[in-house]
């Protein structure tokens, strides 16, 4: 299995749907999708991909060694703008390349350019048709390579784990933030660069908020404690939730955790290669709506995960999406009760031609801490 | 001394503004103007601010909680789309509800807004004219008021101790990702939301790297060992770098160390009510220029610090702002030899009317570790 991503492939990819669309070269600004097409990691940056394949990646003079590093395979403009006096944006010098280049029709990310870049950009090429690539790097990226998957799978690795370790040490009387930094540091002890977002613990009526941030609140006896958190490992993001009780379960409890834990495996059921996003969030919702709770699931069913922690495809009433093989979803249904509690069980999986395999393995079942 | 931000105080200032220019009403969607505005956390927000002071905060059903308990002071609109199935951007939300209101001249951040998002504001809004505020909330954020310049204490004061708590077990063979770990980690535990950004630990000839990513190279006797960091605290970024040497320094290195030290030196100096931005960064690079190292400093000598690690104003060869009373700016100027090492040393300061106060206040003198 390769270990290194194939970046020359990944721009060709582009090139021939930027062909299909008569776009002559295209202008990336996103910077994630910069460091999908060229391996480049740093904060600032524009790559232009051209029809013949002489790409180019700009970026400032803090960045020059690193560039050079990560993106040995495309020309390198380096700008110092602390020598020069000249501030202009990384994706101006790149378009001031291609004028006169011959190249008139150029794509760019309308969903990234703000207003101001783009006059910048229009006014440095008056004789150039700028013309949107929409989220085309963003549909490339939905199905991933073998190294891709390689790195999924060792962040979900990296998530179960650190989460096994950390479960052992719960008790009455800790904080959530106490739980949220053990889990954090034990990620990062696995080889993590890091968490992939910023870590979700919520006890007791806080499990009730969909995206609570960790307090100093205290465990008790009764309460559910809702983990949401996930390593991110060379770039690539695990996400997983897990709620449990903490000494005893009250019925309620029990009833709407078994209620959740249906509706995420007919979610997950519903997985394969030609399945629309949207009828498997439909599936996993009817199970909760059949319950009288559709109101208590105030949010998307799930999404894509992998350089960024939600990403295309996302599973939602309204999503337009066909699922393929080789792409990696999050299925996250949950029942908030305000002022009581919620539940929410999170898997990242990835899409096959059967079916789909979950990479996120912690137990399913109800678990007293 | 207050605790809590009085952000009505803060959009009154905003709404100031507006009137000077004529402007009717604002939708602010910069997530971190945002935050200063109206104290709302979360990651998917838009605040309208109308001059009758009928503020309007918009969110999605994840962040419904999260919204009312952080911004209680300005009107709630709460979209779920998944329920609705409609997944409208919230800024175009906030714009719907200025149709027919009034409010003909609309203001927004041209510098966040893409192409993609300005067309449907425009689409959903056709009777308003929008024009943009330029950074005019960025330039509010410059000076600080007595909340933040506590919370940027705060976050300078855990980073100092910090740093000198993982000095002390600095030893040959440790690695460099190792060294960022510890630090890391205790900057949590001395109550930090976290670091601020990435941790540089930059070791040997990696010091010649600007801004270096930790690796697994472990350090040696004689190294240049330099750090980049910073704890942020209550969203207050602290920012500190220094340079160490590892068992005994060598000619060359005194002599680079030296030469920073007093470059820096000089631009801390320089620092005062009514300087211009411009003047404090030549009278740094002045010191570097005449002993010949021009070329290896290759980067602007400071940025402003609060809710963004980099924020306005800048410090640099093309820098126009003037610096006031309850500015925090950082001052750190570098040199850097390919191949060998660098030196860079950094403060975060606060600038006041007789000259600045350093908030990071780790020694300055070349330590041997």
């Amino acid at each position: 299995m390769p270990s290194e991503a194939n970046h020359t492939v990944r721009r060709d990819r582009l090139r021939v749907l930027l062909a299909q669309r008569d776009i002559d070269a295209a202008v990336v600004t996103r910077l994630v999708n910069v460091r999908y097409l060229c391996g480049f990691t740093g904060s600032n940056g524009a790559l232009v991909v051209r029809e013949d394949g002489a790409d180019l990646l700009v970026t400032d003079g803090r960045y020059a060694d690193q560039a050079a590093a990560e993106a040995p395979d495309v020309e390198l403009l380096v700008d110092y703008p602390a020598r020069t006096g000249v501030r202009l944006p990384v994706a101006v010098h790149g378009v001031k390349r291609l004028v006169g280049s011959g190249e008139r029709r150029v794509g760019f990310e309308d969903h990234d350019v703000t207003v101001r870049l783009y006059q910048a950009m229009t006014q440095a090429a008056p004789d150039i048709a700028f013309t949107s690539i929409e989220q085309g790097v963003e549909q490339l990226r939905m199905v991933k390579d073998d190294v891709e998957i390689a790195f999924l799978r060792q962040a979900c690795e990296i998530s179960d784990q650190a989460l096994a370790d950390v479960l052992k040490t719960v008790r009455e009387g800790m904080t959530e933030r106490d739980l949220a930094r053990k889990l954090d540091a034990r990620m990062r002890e696995y080889g993590a660069d890091g968490p992939g977002f910023p870590t979700i613990v919520a006890s007791g009526p806080h499990s009730a908020i969909p995206h609570h941030q960790p307090t100093d609140r205290q465990l008790r006896h009764g309460d559910f404690v809702k983990i949401d958190f996930g390593a991110r490992y060379a770039g690539y993001h695990a996400d997983e939730t897990r709620t449990f009780v903490l000494g005893a379960a009250a019925d309620w409890q029990r009833e709407i955790y078994q209620l959740v834990a249906a509706a995420q495996l007919a979610g997950r059921e519903a997985l394969r290669d030609g399945a629309s996003a949207r009828d498997v969030d439909a599936a996993s919702r009817q199970v909760i709506a059949d319950a009288g709770y559709a109101e208590r699931f105030t949010h998307g069913l799930g999404h894509g995960v992998g350089l960024e922690i939600h990403e295309d495809p996302f599973l939602g009433y309204s999503a337009t999406a066909t699922l393929a093989d080789r792409i990696p979803v999050t299925v996250e249904p949950g029942v908030y009760l305000p002022g009581r509690g919620g539940v929410r069980i999170e898997d990242t999986l990835l899409v096959g031609v059967e079916g789909a395999e979950s990479l996120t393995r912690t137990d399913r079942d109800l678990a007293l801490l």
